[in-house]
Formats: structure tokens, sequence, C-alpha cells
């Protein structure tokens, strides 16, 4: 029932084979180019191989073809690949010449050392690999990168060439236009065409000013989350940015998550910590009155701003930033309540990634790790409720066994975006640690404390991430309710600019986001700009539509609609506003 | 045309004579009862005065009516005051035993000082005086308090007693009204008994944490905000809530605003500081595109939280915090656009103004001071732009000549209260400064750079102060756009639960903020606990109004109204939300 994600196919090994074979051909190219070549090493890697080089020069992409073509020499003299076990003694004579292969060869444990063989080149290597050379089907070099020599900045930088490699020419041309598609659209590249953010580096790294247009979509969708927030029973808090060190002391952040928290700060001789996460300013609001078991569940979420410490060198994008906003809740129930509880969560965040325009999800549930806290029953009754309600909902899960934190059992939902990309964004656990730490109570029917269940959610999980998602997922062309404008109104003529302005003040008024085109351009340009832009309608206004009341219609998929009257075109667009609709 | 604000009427010079005279004849009552005290000063003071004294026991408040008495025997036996003048000798043999007195006499500088007396009691003291105690009209002791001695900490704490006295008895009776007033409607009091904020010290002074309600509250404004915003042609910004010591040092706030900043935070060698004002980094959002003309006004808002530094001494709830979040704005354009771009944030301005519930204002206009940057002739464009659009509008100003920022003029307008005091709120600047230490520039039709015109406007001013005027304002009772709940069903019994569930779910679909109090109390606790939540409706629903469909409706302020149809009542509370009516 529950498959183990980590298990490869058949398939997928011979794959791997391929590719790790694929790379010593590529080695052997190489050397026949240049004679005096340095190897490092050449593994397989997902979707392809890999092979690093420290050459007399550096290489341009236009080496790439006369590497290529080498490659295809090798791969049609179909080569056997010979393996051969010898001494460490023989091997170092052998790889004399080989810097980077002795030192491999120095830390092999074993006194024997294996060799593979093809054609003319020799590498040292544990195999397996293929028959022949011939058995290497579909491939593409694409791409050179620098690379330390294992990955130390104090080792000497080598040059990589990066390869592809299928078992059939359709699907290496499905994953060349996948990495098309997937560069065209990177929402960095995107940002730029479209000036969404800026991440200046006068501001520092991983910071995020949101421009106008971002600044649009970012009120809509945190407005259409707090209102479906209310109206799943959900209330809202609103909490500072920094908190005392005696704060993060008592929820533990001090002793477990310093590292990712920044250097403090001191105010009148105390220090303040700008906050990681947002959960202890919470539990203080719920420790601010007494609390009775009439009172439970309280559903209360925030939209906080965290900041956390990240390398600079893993910065990327919106993707990965010191600065983010969170969507956070904390749901504090009885026992009994906490079943329902995270079937509704469970739901809502299905619904809300379905409004977002994403069908396609995993789920894993994470159960607990050797070390952690609460009781043999609460986990056990928390990884049942998890479980029960996956199950009733009939959802497909895997068991990530012993992968919980260290305070709760966890639901992880993965997205998958329309390049079929899985993203973690939503997150459902358990915290049997902070009720502790902060003393929570409420008043039982019995008169008596009890220690309510705490249940820690992130919906979208993080603003900047999911941003970058729905960027990349949208290509920048966001569905009309997000879209920061929504009609491009482009006068023919300077004649017709009375009309376009009329149209513009209607729909407008109607809450619109329209704009008019009003430059001294041709309509061919002015059609390409909002193109570029991304804008969902182009209302193209010219004698005749000024004539018959209409607007001819032009959609940013270059689609270009019958003429409408212009009421028409009005009850469609807030149609489809108001659906929400995708496209 | 232009009053002087700062010079006093008569009235109020006779008043404050008085005041004075009364802080002597409490000295001289507190003598008559404690032949031992040691005298500090006694001033007048805004609305009456005090005076300081060192006693040999703790004053409690049951010693108030007992002093007073004998102040009313002193009023009555219309003793006069007299002046006479002595050597600083004279003066010290006179005042030996008071050691106050003899540090005060040693640090005048004449060879002369001078005395007034009434009745057994002398007092070194300028004057003037009235001429007699009977001329002490309407006047009542009100508190006690300690108080240093100098006000320094390591002087003794002296005891203080605070009177309050005015010409007639309407206008003390008026007063005291209306300092009562002021304690029910202060917003720490209200909170206590609404459950709004928290400003836990666990983390740390000055910064509030939204509850449930508050959140509720905020999220409701916030949104009618940017709506207004967006409507108006503002577009949104968001932004961090740190930056690195380079943007703060280009903006010069690390040069002359450091003190009110925060200790640096170390990242990766580099400081970072808490943002104490959001401009620097919409300097960098305009300047990451090229500007033209065309692109000009911009005029960019942002809801931001800011960290300023205030001793902990002088925070207050939440009109004086360390962390508040800005509506800020800045509006970049030509020269051209100055004056109309003023006249629209000043006629914004009143309109949100209105929409809160205040329509009394006072307004200021600040003009260029002593040391001051930009040129002669900016200044006076912008100073007249402020003057032209003002006298435009028809807007009674007092100018603040030189009170300008070194930065620019401005016009700030002081919103009047319910209890008509007046609260500096808006503030509308021109800013000379950062557009020149950014290099702000745009293209002219002339092809060429210019540097664009900044005006820096704070409406609501800060959320947390804003919030706090809101609260007083309206003694907690929001009006019903803004009431965090805004209707209370009350079944009579049991029975009649199933029509409140029934109400209930109808006014929450149709968007209505509802709950029911569905507790085994009577009625009348019912009704009295939504009165003390103030929450606008109360629906009471029994026998008869499940019979005929209909609920009975009870305001917070107690009046009982007809009984209605329940689709009428829908109606009409709609009709108060959409229109954001005041009650």
């Amino acid at each position: 029932m529950v498959p183990d994600k980590r298990r490869k196919t058949t398939n997928d090994e011979k794959l791997e084979v391929m590719r790790h074979s694929a790379a010593h051909v590529l080695a052997e190219a190489v050397l026949s180019i240049f004679p005096d070549a340095k190897f490092g090493i050449g593994p397989a890697i997902q979707d392809g191989f890999y092979y690093d080089f420290d050459l007399p020069r550096s290489l341009t992409p236009d080496d790439l073809p006369i590497i290529e073509a080498k490659v295809r020499e090798i791969i049609a003299a179909d080569l056997p690949f010979t393996r051969e076990e010898v001494t460490k003694k023989k091997a170092r004579s052998l790889f004399a010449a080989q810097p980077y292969k002795l030192e491999l060869i120095d830390e092999i444990p074993d006194e024997k050392v294996s060799l593979y063989r093809q054609g003319s080149f020799v590498d040292l290597c544990r195999g397996p690999h293929v028959g022949s050379t011939g058995e290497i089907k579909a491939f593409k070099l694409v791409n050179i990168a620098g690379a330390y020599w294992r990955g130390s900045e104090r080792r000497p930088m080598l040059q990589r060439i990066y390869g592809v490699a299928f078992d059939t020419e359709e699907a290496l041309a499905e994953h060349l236009k996948r990495l098309e598609e997937l560069e065209t659209r990177d929402h960095r590249r995107l940002n730029k065409q479209l000036n969404l953010y800026i991440a200046p580096e006068e501001i520092g790294g991983g910071l995020i000013i949101y421009g106008p247009k971002a600044g649009r979509i970012r009120a809509i969708v945190e407005e259409f989350w707090r209102q479906e927030h209310f109206a799943n029973g959900y209330e809202l808090l609103y909490t500072p940015h920094i908190g005392l060190s005696k704060l993060w002391e008592t929820s533990g952040h001090l002793d477990f998550y310093k590292e990712n928290m920044y250097s403090p700060i001191d105010i009148e001789g105390q220090q303040y910590y700008l906050k990681p996460m947002n959960c202890p300013f919470h539990m203080l609001a719920y420790k601010a009155q007494t609390r009775s078991y009439r009172d439970l569940p309280l559903r209360w979420a925030e939209l906080g701003t965290v900041y956390r410490y990240e390398r600079s060198g893993v910065l990327l994008g919106l993707l990965r930033t010191r600065g983010f906003t969170q969507d956070d809740a904390h749901i504090i129930c009885t026992p009994e309540q906490v079943e329902d509880e995270i079937a509704e969560v469970f739901r809502f965040s299905i619904h809300m990634w379905q409004a977002f325009g994403f069908d396609k999800y995993k789920v894993y549930l994470s159960t607990r790790p050797g070390k952690a806290i609460g009781t043999e029953e609460q986990w056990l009754q928390a990884e049942e409720a998890l479980r029960k309600v996956l199950e009733e909902q009939d959802v497909a899960y895997e068991v990530d066994k012993g992968g919980g934190a260290f305070y709760g059992p966890k639901i992880d939902i993965k997205i998958e975006d329309a390049l079929g990309r899985e993203w973690q964004m939503t997150t459902i656990q358990f915290d049997f640690n902070l009720p502790e730490r902060f003393d929570m109570v409420y008043i039982g029917k019995d008169g008596q404390e009890h220690r309510p269940y705490m249940i820690h959610r992130a919906l979208l999980g993080a603003w900047e991430r999911f941003f970058g998602l729905l960027i990349e997922h949208y290509g920048g062309a966001f569905p009309v309710w997000l879209a920061p404008v929504q009609v491009m109104v482009i006068p023919v003529t300077d004649r017709h600019l009375d009309y376009a302005r009329k149209l513009e003040a209607e729909l407008k008024g109607g809450g619109v986001r329209v704009e008019v085109d009003a430059r001294s351009e041709t309509v061919n340009l002015k059609i390409r700009q909002a193109q570029l832009d991304k804008i969902p309608y182009m209302l193209v206004v010219g004698d005749r539509e000024v004539t018959e009341a209409t607007v001819s219609v032009r959609l940013r998929s270059g689609e270009q609609l019958a003429s409408q009257s212009f009421d028409s075109f009005k009850q469609s667009i807030n149609q489809a506003i108001a659906s929400r609709a995708r496209e």
C-alpha cells in the first residue's frame, strides 16, 4: 500500500548505468581533443551526467558541438567497456600524470582497485557500465560550468561539462523542451520582463521589495486568504517582528534554533531577536486569558514576516530568502477535537490550492523519530488522527517513518506545478512542545486544568516562495483575477482616444484594473507590448468599435475573439474575475 | 489672519494667577495639619495646580477631603495676599527650617527675593497672586502622587497634591466630568474590558500583539485603506523590516536619526538595521527603472511596520510604542504636478478621516527653518503650493514659521476627537533630501534628466496610535462596520436555540459577524454581557419571535427597538455596514 519513495525501479538503474558510461565517453572525447587533460570525476546525475576536467584553456559554448561530434564517433564505433582489477601500485603508475586520480586512489581502503576501459580511455571506476559505447542512446551536452575539485573553495577550479542522456530520442527531445520551458518560466527571468519585485544589493541579500505590480498581486492574494480564513472559522493575529530573549528561551528557539536566528539587538541592556517564527507570540495571546473548553477550538492565523538565517550562497530569487511572510496558523483544541480539526485543515488546504490553480499534489505522513518529546499516547493519538483523516478523505499518501519533528508528527503536502515539478508547500504539524513550554491549559468540563493539543500549520508556506511558484506555474501570465493589469485599451489613432478613455472609466468604475496605451505608437507595437506584459485582455478600438459601441478583444495568447458589445465584454470579464477563472 | 498659537489670552492669564494662589492656600492648609511639613514648589499647571510636600507620613486619598475642607476655610476667610521684598539673608533665616526653600534661595541671582504671605503662610514666590483668598473660585483636590524633588531620582521623593481650579462651578463641574469621561475612555482601561490587544512584558516594552478582535478591526481598516488608496491612484509596495547599513548611510538616517534606531544585527560580517522608516526602500524601487515624465506622478503607499527607539519610561499603551505600522506614502512627481498632488493628498486625507467618524480638524503649515537643504526656489514653490492648496480649499490654518523639517515644508493635520482633544495625526511633507541623496531623476520632455519632487505622507499615522484614538473616540463602541462582533443572538431558552442558529447562519452567509450566546444564563445577564462587550445589535429571540419570524432588537446603548421582521433587520444592518454608519 505504501510505496517506498527511495527505491529505484530497474529502468532507473539502467538509465543511470548508461549515463555513467556516457560520462566515460565524454572523457574519452575530451582526451582526444586535449591530450594533456587532467581528469576529475564523472558521475551520473538526475537526467544525465557530468565530468570535471582540468584543461589548458577555458572552454566556450562553441567547444560543445566539437566535443559532442567526437562523442558520437565513439558511440558509433561501438567500443566495448572492459573491467579489470589492478593493485594500487599499478594504478598509481597508470595514472602517474593524473593528480586527481592519484588522490582518489590514496583514499581507497582496498588493496586492489577496479578500472574501466573503452577505446583509448581508461578510468578508475567501480562501474557498472553498459557493454559497449553503442548502447548509449540519445544524449546531448548542455552546459559548461566551473566546479571546485571536491567542492572545496581551497582546491583548484575545474571545468565541468554537463550532458543529458535518455533511452530514446523522444525522451531526450521532451527533456530538452522541458529545460527550455523551465528557463523561460524561471521567475527571475520573467521578473526582468514584468518588473514585479526587486532584490537590490543595497538592502542586503535575500530581502525582497515588492514593486507596484507584485504589491497588487500580494494585496489580492492576502485579502482572498483573509476572507477565506474568516469564512472557515479562523481569527487573525498581528504580532511584532522582534521579541525579548526571554521569550525565545521559553519557546526553546535559543536552544534548538539559534543557528537560524540573527544576532540580537540591544535595547536598554536587554537582548531582542528578530522572530524566526510567529508561534511564541500566539502562545502568549492564548495565555492572556483563562481559557475554557467552551472557547476551543481556537484557530489563529497570521501573515507574519519572519527572518531566518540562510548563507548568502544558497539564496535564490524568491525561492530562498532571508525574510519571508509565512501564512501561519495555530489551532488549539481539546483531544476530542483533534481529528475534525486536522480533517478541516487538510480540506481547507486543498481548497486553497485549487483556488490558485493547483489540482495535483502528493501527501506525506511523517511519524515519530527516535528522539521525541511528548507521551507515547499523544504520538499514537496524533499519528492515528493524521492517518485516519487521510484515509477517510481517500487520499493516497506515503509514510516517512521516523521523519516527524521531535515535537510531533506531521502531514506535508507537495504541490505539482504546470511543469510537473513538486514543491513542498503545506505542512500540518502537531506540536507537543510549545503547549508544554508555555504551560498552556484550559479548564475542562470537569473543572480541572488540561493541556490542549496544538496544530501548527503553514498553508501557502512562505509568501515569497509561493509567489515564485505562481510566477513559474503561470509563466508570468497570471489568471485574470490576479493580473496586476487586467485590460489594456489600445486606441488605433488619437481620434479613438476619447472612446478608449470612456471604456477605461467604465471598467475602472466596475473595479477592473485597466490602462490605456495612449502613446503615439503603432497598434502592432502596443499589442506586442501588452503581450510581453502578459495582460489578459487587449481591447483594440478604432472607427468600427466607436461607431458600433463594440470592442475587439485580443487575448495575450494571440487569439483574436469575435467583435462583441462592450457590455458583453464587461459581463464576461466580471464573471472571469468573480469565479477566479484560470484562463 | 494667522493667530499666534503660543500667545495666551487675558482670561488664561487670570486663571493661571488664581491657580497659583490656590497652590499657596493648599500649602497653608497642609501646614495647619502638618506643622512640620517641608515645602517644595507649588506652580499653576494646565487646568489647576499642585504643591510638593515632604511630610512625616504618607498621604492617602482619605486625607484629601480633610485638606480640602481646610482650603475652603481659608478661602472663606478671604485673607489678603501681600508681597514683600527681603534680603536673601533675611529669607534664609525666615526659611531656616525649610531645606528645599533654602536650596531655591541659593540659586536666585538677585540680592533681594520676594515673598508672598497669606494668613499664617509665607512662601518664597515671584507672584503675581490674586488680591485675597476669596478670589479663588471653584476648585477641587483631585490626586496625590509621588514626585522627586527637582525631578531627579537622586533627590528625595516628595508627595504631590494635585488640584484643579476654574472661575465658575460650572466650568469645574464640566472639567471633572471630562476627567471622568477621559478615564472611562482610556484605551488601556477599555482594553481590559474588551480584550483587544496585549503588550506582555515577556516580549519587551512597546510591542503590541493584536488579539483576534483587534486583528479583525485591523484587517477591516487595512482593507478599506487599501481599496481607497487603489481607487485614488495609489499603488502598494511591501518592503523588508531590515536593511544594510549602507542603505541608511545613503539615506542619511545613520547621520541624523541614529538615536531613534536600534543597535545593528550582524549578518556575515555586515551590519543590518531595523527600519525606522520605509522611505529608503521606496527610493530604491524608484531607481530600479528608468523613469520618464510620462510615468509621473507615482503614488506609492505601504503599510510598513517600523521600529524606533523610545525610552521605556515614555511608552504609553498603544499611543507610544517601539514598533508601529505607518500608513506611509511617497508621491514622486514633476514640479508642475506638485500643486495638484498636494491638493489631492489633502482632500483624500480629510475624506479618510471622515470615513472613520472624524469631522473636525486643525491645519498647521510649517515653513523653512534656519538650517535647511534645498534651494530657495524649491522652498518658495513648495510653501506656495501648500499655502495655495489650503486657501483654495478654504481651510483655516495656522502658520508655524520656521517649523518645517530641514528637508522641506509641511502641512500637519490635527484631528479632534469626541472629547475635543486634538491628535497630531496626518503629515504631508516635502522632502528635498532623499531625491538628492538617492540621485533620483526622470527624463523630461526635453530628453534631459530632472530631479523629481517628492512628497512624503502619513495619513492615519501610526496604526497603533490610530487604533488607540479609535478606541477612545468611540469609547470602545466601534461603529457597526468596524465592530469585531456585530450581532449577538440571545435565545430566551434552549427551545429557541434552533431559531437563533438559523438567524446566525443567515447573517453569517451575508457576511455579518454574528455570534449566539447559547450559555445557560438568564437573558438579562446575556444582555449585560453583550453591552459590556459593546456589541452593536442584540437579537433577543423567544416564542413570539420564533412564531412571527421577527427579531427583537436591542442596541448597546440600552435602547429597545420596535419588533421587526428578520428581513427588515438584515436590510438595515447591511445598509449600516455598507454606508459605514457612525451609529
